[in-house]
């Protein structure tokens, strides 16, 4: 008998209804032979409604607090699913991410999970219980009620995962799978039967949003086979995430776009090129906890260069104070600029690496667009620009055009 | 620097205005040097409205999943009303049942606290912290999250002024105080100043509905003085409940007449007169968890005798169904009756003991409006009857007056 993950997100649990389908759905899998571990996530506006109260408290709501908060919506959902799996006839229980227990760091509202105490659940599962989680959420050393951030019951699943040395993980989602770029841009966009764990964690940090980045990458690290499947329809295989190489050759080079709205960019120009340079500007934004993504600097000239970075688009101003109150001096910027209206796309594909030419035929296709790029960035199997934000729908469009992606 | 503990029921905290509001009055005790513990229920309507999201589920919701669904109501409002105290300057902090944490048993939906760990506490104390705890609940020794039942906030409330050695227990509610009967159904009615702890217990098992039942004899048992002000009314003192008898012999005989309704009636007509029958009748319905209120059993004739006793409303079908079945053929019970269009009626004070005739003049009372008693039973500062509900109004009008209790 192996044990089975399967994660439903916010739509999937959005109503009574809609919880009492899922656990029909579970129930199915249940009763044939499966151990199962089920983790929810806030019934779809509920995080947004607990977060709204918050902040009718208080501007910035103390972290602790907002934690203990935003919590409930998923153990409610926990609550909920349990009982209407008993309903059904099933043994069930659920857990709060501080009972399992799932053990993370003190960074409240982006915590991250440290350990997991799989003992209770294992005895549940040898029991006949189906077990299901709390998505999101978990509790530091101290017993302080702590979140994952956005998206983080995938984590939570995948973790769990990890920790039962479960046979797959399933994602249940409101999309049917893993597509070549997003469907409601690009109409012709096709589902993938799978997608390598190099290329999903491309497009999962590239704004995919199906799965989360770091939960992709807690996958590849534990190799915990994953599988993205719609909550909705009950046929189809979804996608596969596979640890292998694609071995045939003929596959398509680049296997999807992804883009990503909600960056903005941060420049500062005229800066001495030399050692430490990216540390002195770099440090403090990391200090204040903002995550940057990418990263571009070019050679200098005459001893100077510029340096380009991208944060959330809502940390753009909080970063944008770091860098004039703590940077600008000490490093001589000749100035700083930033931007938020704007969008990375990237193709992502595993068969860049053996195939010569992608960039070009991608750079050739935005020029005979139009389509102005400011900044780009490679990696083996990725390649990202970022462009005005107007522009983006051109350049999707035209890119899944140019690599045949609707044939893929 | 004393310990107060504060608490406030769900209609105190029914708005993300009302939490600010409590905040505020928090406030001030705080900076008055005070070290304060915060008790907070759910907001108004949440608890109903959780508990018809589990019952979507599943018709009786299993109890254990019940109690984490439902005690997330308390957990957002400490969480809000920590952020509410941070947000006017004030260090403060929530903690939920299970993390202070409150140890109870396991009778979920209807927990007893068995022990406080005030560690936590009384550390964030000490370092000027305002402390929130969500009221209503608890967790087992296994780590399952419970809840004591309604009202179950002010046994918290109590429990953690019993365990910190607070100087006061505050229960700020929707009335200003204990008044002589409910005002709402006699408009003469008077607030007391204060109230002995035992007219007290007697006036709240007996529906005054502004103190549970066992958030008094918590505080009797541990001695924690308690006191009831009205969340929306700065000025007053509320009502003190002391654990003094009262001294002056002028003092009203009565302090107050108390009723309620949601109680029925279920008799065993014909039952032997033998030991042991009030255990093989109350035996069976102890065992289903459910709540006996009044017992009556008056002397048999001819070897046989009568049996009543009262249960909440909710219970009266679940316990009939246990007479009927288990109890009805071993006792050789004659016939079983149960009615729940009953009102039971009580009036209360410590002066009774010392003066006689107070039963009399009840009974003349009543007689003279031409209201039947199907029941009756005393104890030293109470005298109990059973009504019909239609006739209640009536009662305790002309009670009130016959007792002079408008001007107390």
């Amino acid at each position: 008998m192996s044990i089975i993950v399967q994660k439903f997100g916010g739509t999937s649990v959005a109503s009574p209804e809609k919880i009492k389908a899922v656990a029909e759905k579970v129930a199915k899998f249940a009763s044939n032979g499966n151990k199962i571990v089920v983790v929810v996530s806030a019934m779809s506006g509920e995080t947004n409604k607990l977060i709204k109260l918050a902040e009718k408290m208080m501007r910035s709501p103390e972290p602790r607090e907002m934690d203990s908060i935003v919590s409930t919506g998923e153990q409610v959902t926990s609550g909920l699913t349990a009982l209407a799996l008993i309903n059904l006839g099933i043994k069930a229980k659920s857990y709060a991410g501080h009972q399992v227990k799932i053990l993370t760091n003190k960074s409240h509202t982006k915590a991250r999970i440290e350990n997991i105490d799989s003992k209770l659940i294992k005895k549940d599962l040898n029991n006949g219980y189906v077990v299901v989680v709390a998505g999101f959420q978990g509790s530091d050393i101290e017993g302080n009620i702590t979140t994952l951030g956005r998206g983080g019951s995938d984590t939570t699943a995948v973790a769990l995962a990890a920790a039962l040395k479960a046979e797959e993980c399933q994602i249940y989602t409101d999309v049917d799978g893993i597509y070549t770029t997003d469907p409601r841009m690009v109409p012709e966009a096709k589902k993938l039967d799978s997608i390598t764990f190099e290329e999903m964690l491309e497009m999962a940090s590239l704004g995919s949003k199906v799965l989360q980045t770091r939960a992709v990458e807690f996958a590849g690290k534990y190799k915990v086979k994953l599988r993205v499947l719609s909550s909705f329809h009950t046929s189809g295989e979804g996608t596969i995430i596979t640890f292998e190489d694609k071995k045939n050759m003929e596959e398509p080079i680049v296997s999807g776009i992804a883009f990503i709205k909600d960056e903005a960019e941060l420049s500062l120009l005229g800066i001495p090129d030399m050692p430490g340079i990216a540390y002195q500007i770099l440090g403090p934004v990391a200090e204040a906890n903002i995550d940057v993504d990418m990263i571009i600097q070019n050679i200098g000239t005459d001893g100077l260069t510029d340096f380009t970075f991208t944060v959330h688009q809502n940390d753009m101003d909080k970063t944008l104070n770091i860098l004039n109150k703590k940077v600008k001096q000490h490093v001589k910027a000749r100035e700083i600029n930033s931007d938020n209206k704007i969008a990375k796309l990237s193709i992502v594909g595993v068969g860049m690496r053996s195939n010569v030419g992608v960039a070009s035929k991608m750079f050739r296709t935005l020029a005979e667009e139009g389509i102005n790029i400011s900044t780009i960035s490679t990696s083996e199997i990725k390649i990202s620009v970022i462009l005005e934000e107007k522009s983006l729908k051109k350049a999707v469009t035209s890119l899944h055009k140019a690599f045949n992606l609707a044939d893929a």
